[in-house]
């Protein structure tokens, strides 16, 4: 199993970087390479649009390679995501894509595409305290589809996006189809009242509304409403549900934290 | 010319009703009634949904009020604006609604139900540096339609958004068509990425393909990006008017501040 790591969005650290080469090299189970494209920087990018597609339109036309794992998120996958379909190679088919946060805008494109992607931790993970967890649950199931990574309550076809992204993605060519789809959420860094804003946008989607259930992830470190919001996350989430009448599914297990879970995507030869 | 005031986002500050009411006496050219409701307070907002709805309701049906002018932004006016349209009382018709940023929900929503409304400052501005001469603005504009108070580059038919606003009601039934107008967007406190992922998100969006073109006006009170973003907003905002071929029409005299100035959306019978 060999694993290519790219930086679609923002810089891999140096130090998750070698912490991650490390734990490779004590599980002795798989093969990193991880692109030196990862380590550009180009303001906020990891390098300019130019140089993160072509790392990785260039991983994705590898046919040594197994298992294409987004370095991390911040922002920047959807600035390249729609170019990279347009030159999709052949090879890339014959791959799993795994990421999350700002990835979903590729994990959505490349969904649609036909490609075999899932939602998981990233190799820049390590650096949270209990990462290296984080890390090789994501590993387990890159390289034997390990089921105990994957998010426990699960109905497959099942998709798993950060609420302001699948917000962002909504009308553009990388939105998927949700029919029937278990769609889990969840967020970071955003006010209350912009979660119920977003839920507004996303629960008005006639698409959206076809998923088969909607279920709510963590939202972390919610900065203060001024004044207090008056309700929480969960019955946020839960009236926008009711009110555009799709299935409130409970909470789900997945994060920007170390116990973030796996959720692949639907594939039909899965 | 009789101006009814309500809140259907957050509560209007007293002393800010208090400046306005004393401004108006000074005036002399109009009557202003400010809802109780401006006044109430429930969590976030300026009272509960109910209350906001019926007081909005209110003074649509109210045959004696010519204009009604939204207290202030903030956020919720999406939580109404829909059932707002769907009890329209006949007497919303003869009148003109006013307000910006949250507002442009309500904005949006009523120009697709046909009736009258205008971007433009709002009661709370007038505890900005300046608010005095943006109320003036509005009300000159209000009570007798000054050509001054206008955005001086406007192209009829215009309209005027919050970018954020504007990317959270694409999809929804408050979406009004694009089709050569000559679209004005403005935003305050948010990072140059979330600007470039809105941007994105807003320029993906067909019936925004549409505008005649884009023009930006002034993004406030930007918090830092780290690292540096790269690039300043009015490359962002041009960039991704040629990725998706609307026509970039320049720099726009709107934003969250005592400068902003009216853009009249179109009405068949101006």
């Amino acid at each position: 199993m060999r694993i290519a790591v790219v930086a679609p969005s923002c810089s891999l650290k140096r130090e998750a970087a070698d912490a991650v080469r490390a734990l490779v090299t004590d599980r002795g189970d798989c093969e990193l390479a991880i692109h030196p494209q990862s380590f550009l920087s180009d303001g906020h990018f990891a390098g300019a649009d130019q140089a993160r597609l072509a790392a990785l339109l260039e991983v994705m036309a590898d046919p040594a390679v197994d298992a294409v794992w987004f370095a991390r998120g911040g922002y920047g996958s959807n600035r390249i995501a729609a170019a990279a379909l347009a030159e999709l190679p052949a090879a890339a088919r014959d791959k799993v894509y795994m990421g999350y946060s700002d990835a979903g805008f590729l994990l959505a494109g490349f969904h649609k595409a036909g490609l075999d992607v899932a939602w998981g931790p990233m190799p820049q993970d390590i650096v949270r305290s209990g990462g290296e967890q984080a890390v090789n649950r994501a590993l387990d199931w890159l390289v034997r589809r390990e089921a105990s990574s994957v998010e426990s309550d699960v109905r497959p076809p099942a998709m798993a996006f950060n609420l302001t992204v699948l917000s962002n993605l909504l009308g553009t060519p990388l939105e998927p189809d949700f029919a029937g789809v278990d769609l889990l959420i969840e967020d970071i860094d955003e006010h209350l009242y912009r979660i119920d804003r977003t839920m507004f946008h996303v629960t008005s989607s006639e698409n959206v509304r076809k998923a088969g259930r909607l279920r709510l992830g963590r939202i972390g470190n919610i900065p203060e409403n001024d004044p207090d919001f008056g309700r929480d996350e969960e019955s946020i989430v839960e009236e926008w549900c009711n009110r555009s009448g799709i299935a409130y599914g409970g909470r789900a297990d997945i994060g920007h934290d170390a116990q973030n879970k796996v959720v692949p995507f639907p594939l039909e030869n899965r």
